[in-house]
């Protein structure tokens, strides 16, 4: 089954972009996925076709329409029944690994963009869409963010890997960031790769991986920390 | 000024990319951006052309070796020695809008995109550089995030957004989630654009504002709650 992206934006030339190439272009060329970009302004209905207004109650910038922002979405629901829609905004559900595993497993991803000021905020009370934000900045717009999305989301797609790198002993996988990694030259600049790791003994390798996860996730991001003893609990 | 923008990547083809377009292309084509990159793998010693190797241990996925990193490192710190080096990796400092703020008012960002399985931790022991992370997901490299940190910063730069728009009422900026936006048309499938809104009463709109956001962060982001009632204590 190909893993379906449809993207809803006013600038359908950024995709795929970075995709295009390496592990990603490589899967988009075996039609491991599909992508699929609708012009939003397409589904604008005056004559200027215009997307955006000014904010109501005064303010800077501008806000995408909310009929407008419907009908693109409504149209991308009849394309993509299945697919569930995303919208990139800050002031989304921080994207998890969790839930990106969850996309890589269903039909594909529905992707909303916005640019100027913002979404005219009834879009989200009238339609179905899950507001994703992939840290605490502020972009341009949402397709950079898109991109970052589906490229996490390609890189779990069966075969996209190979079968040797599941992808379930990464970062955020078990809840903790990864052990540090090293490789061949053994010293560089007087700094060697640590003794066990040479060692050959796979037991106490695993463990000394685990422990340097669990010591980095404490003291690097509590937060994770927190949330898995609590799951353990 | 001009912002310098390096990126030490394996694939160069991938920028700047959807920063080609829109405000940051048009940023890039007025000179308010410099988007330099370095090809990793231009560094690399062996005949081959190595730029990575297996884990030390064992494991999935290669790791990119750390006397290549360093050659690569040290070039992009010759060609722009002010610029601070940033590291696109899940195990680093999540992203802030203050940090790129920060980034923004300076001579510009090197940005080291990892591919693979990840960086020879010992670069980060022998070189200054700032791992960075963008939110809690594992991505095929740190090419998608490197374009999104860029984005955010181009759009702060000097004279990008316009005048009116100085990025300063937004989400994070004032350690809030943004409070929603409204424009034409006044009613869409029954859903009218809040009254005070219509009011012309700028004193009033701006209290509901602030209320909004505030009830939106400590809805959906209790962490930015804590954090923006920590700040004030």
């Amino acid at each position: 089954m190909t893993f379906a992206a449809t993207i809803l934006t006013l600038y359908p030339e950024m995709f795929p972009g970075p995709l295009r190439l390496s592990l990603a272009g490589r899967a988009l060329e075996e039609q491991k996925w599909s992508l699929d970009t609708i012009q939003i302004r397409d589904f604008a209905t005056d004559k200027h076709s215009n997307v955006d207004g000014t904010p109501a109650g005064g303010g800077a910038g501008m806000v995408l329409k909310v009929d407008v922002l419907a009908a693109a979405v409504d149209h991308a629901k009849r394309v993509q029944p299945k697919a569930p829609i995303l919208a990139m905004t800050p002031r989304g559900k921080p994207i998890s690994q969790a839930r990106i595993r969850e996309l890589s497993q269903g039909p594909g991803v529905t992707i909303l963009c916005g640019r100027f000021e913002g979404f005219d905020e009834r879009i989200f009370e009238g339609r179905e869409i899950e507001e994703i934000s992939v840290g605490d900045i502020v972009l341009s717009g949402g397709e950079p963010a898109a991109l970052m999305i589906l490229d996490a989301c390609i890189r779990l797609l069966p075969g996209v890997m190979g079968a040797a790198s599941s992808g379930t002993e990464e970062s955020f996988e078990e809840g903790l960031l990864e052990y540090p990694q090293y490789t061949r030259p053994q010293e560089w600049e007087g700094r060697t790769i640590p003794e066990v790791l040479r060692s050959g003994d796979h037991a106490k390798i695993a463990e000394w991986r685990k422990s340097m996860s669990e010591d980095h996730t404490r003291l690097r991001r509590p937060d994770l920390w927190d949330r898995h003893n609590g799951d353990r609990d």
